[in-house]
């Protein structure tokens, strides 16, 4: 079976109208940036379905002049998986927003899920409802970080702290497909990240895997060998591969230090009136680099590994990283991810 | 017995005119930058001994005029553990310019070992000649990175890339003493790096560790609680405790990152006329934050739970990180750092 034959199923809605669900009222701000969001995205044409109390929504959607005519619709779910609770608390909690969103893309009236709201929750109602793409043993979030000549992508993010070989292995094999089809890159290359770029330094559970990896080279993964720290940015390898732990680490390091460095460099450029000045005329260039470094390009990462699209964001997320968190999960439906992932598992060895 | 009655043994050379032991053939650059470095310190009071291939060391040193009348001694070592041998090669190898470094210490007529050469030889060459401060199982090396409101100290840097809740809690310890003794820091503050602020977050070896360093806050460490990935720029706390892999990845990412941003801005400055005038203008402002992100400000980072100074610095070292380093040396040195700390894992409870 080849991955095109396995895109739709007979009688479902056809793909370029199946909505996106969004968790609206997940996130530090509750549904005004998740519907404000949702209504630009609708306007970039991407139909949304907003999950959560309909009161609210209907409420928020009318500060929005001209929405009644965009593809947007109301999904009520009373309940919500607040950001201090439990990620287990999804379990027996069905009316809760993301188990709702959830529940529409496994009965495909939804081509995907996205939610700003809690992440472990995002991950247990996926793999609870969707469960796991067969030959993975754990999901990862696989997410993007700027770099040299464009952007590099990370996994694991932040899913998994306590980690095996295998899992790494599979989650370069699940990356190299996720670039291939979403980005077009032909033959994306795998670094693991380590300490040093030789194969015998590391970590015991880098030096396993790298073995792995090695054995596995060309054959569905385009295996570089071990990266440092300094290759995420300077964009050595398409894919930095490492356990959740590190991951989230160097994710949530990365997105402090640009913050702290571009308001050093605010600073220094208000040192003086000289410095002002010369703020003032190269403004413009600097913008666009904030905006380069800005997490909310991005929108969202996939939680790569489940059988549907789910993507989970920051709390804090604005409606820029809303929008194009749904652009993205409508892309990524679009170009099949999912059947093309499952089919990859059944064509690679394992 | 009181840390003031451990620091000076009867008959040795006063504390004031000890020497520091430069491993002046180490690093990717070889002699130049180690012997420029040194004339730098010397000028700045340092007296430093040259360690390293007698004729080169003399032949670079002729380079430097008036370097005579410096307090600059060569001590020949004929050998030197090359970049891309094996750690381990500094047994057997007594002449390799470190060991001779290392032994100079043992023996008293050093104050302190500086080396920009093999990591792992110098660590190795550190343990195999100083030993361990009794208490440490595993030394560490810490290093410091720029934060909001001055700098981060950051442990373990890649020493130990397996490690036990055991060697992370003596590591905050040996931490809080050195801030205290070389920074003036009263009661600096412990974060152990994890992926969520609660104390159930994170990896098995964090959730083990953040509870025995529960235990101990208030003797001797000030335990602060779980930070994250973005916490290490923003300067939450003094000390950023993680493993030696995490360390490393951590280090290397936040100067790779660095480099990469200015290197963004400095293109975003010359994008178009006008922002290249900004940009001159703006010149000296940025010069001055581009130097506060060199790694070369810091000059080596310490290798801590030896019984004895061993600093580690980049291979790619300049003249600059290398003076830096030889003052931070003699600092530590004056300071009474080493036994400072032996008396400190007396006191404190185990």
């Amino acid at each position: 079976m080849t991955a095109d034959s396995m895109t739709a199923d007979a009688g479902q809605t056809p793909l370029s109208t199946l909505p996106v669900a969004l968790d609206a009222s997940g996130g530090d701000h509750g549904a005004p940036p998740n519907v404000d969001g949702a209504v630009q995205a609708a306007r970039a044409g991407v139909p949304v379905l907003l999950v959560g109390d309909r009161v609210k929504l209907h409420a928020e959607l009318g500060k929005h002049a001209g929405s009644s005519s965009l593809p947007l619709e109301v999904v009520d779910a009373p309940d919500v998986i607040g950001m201090d609770e439990h990620a287990t608390d999804v379990r027996g909690r069905p009316q809760a927003s993301i188990n709702v969103c959830m529940k529409l893309v496994k009965e495909g009236k939804a081509a995907a899920a996205v939610s700003m709201g809690h992440s472990g929750a995002t991950m247990t109602a996926a793999l609870f409802t969707l469960g796991r793409v067969r030959g993975v043993d754990r999901p990862a979030i696989l997410t993007h970080l700027p770099a040299q000549g464009g952007f590099t992508t990370l996994l694991d993010a932040g899913a998994n702290t306590d980690v095996r070989p295998t899992y790494l292995v599979q989650w370069a094999r699940l990356a190299s497909v996720y670039l291939k089809v979403l980005e077009d890159r032909e033959n994306p290359s795998v670094g693991l990240l380590s300490i040093g770029e030789e194969d015998h330094k590391g970590s015991g559970l880098v030096v396993e895997t790298n073995a792995l990896l090695r054995e596995l080279h060309g054959k569905g993964v385009n295996f570089y060998g071990n990266v440092e720290g300094r290759d995420v940015f300077k964009g050595t390898t398409d894919i930095v591969l490492t356990d959740g732990f590190t991951g989230n680490v160097v994710l949530k390091l990365a997105e402090g230090e640009a913050k702290v460095l571009f308001g050093w460099v605010k600073e220094a450029l208000n040192s003086n009136l000289k410095s002002k000045l010369g703020g003032l005329l190269a403004r413009d260039a600097l913008r666009g680099l904030a905006e380069r470094m800005d997490p909310s390009t991005y929108g969202a990462s996939l939680l790569v590994g489940v059988r549907g699209l789910a993507f989970i964001g920051h709390g804090s997320a604005d409606a820029r990283a809303v929008k194009n968190a749904l652009l993205r999960a409508a892309r990524a439906h679009e170009g099949h991810l999912i059947p093309r992932l499952e089919a990859a598992f059944q064509e690679q060895p394992k």
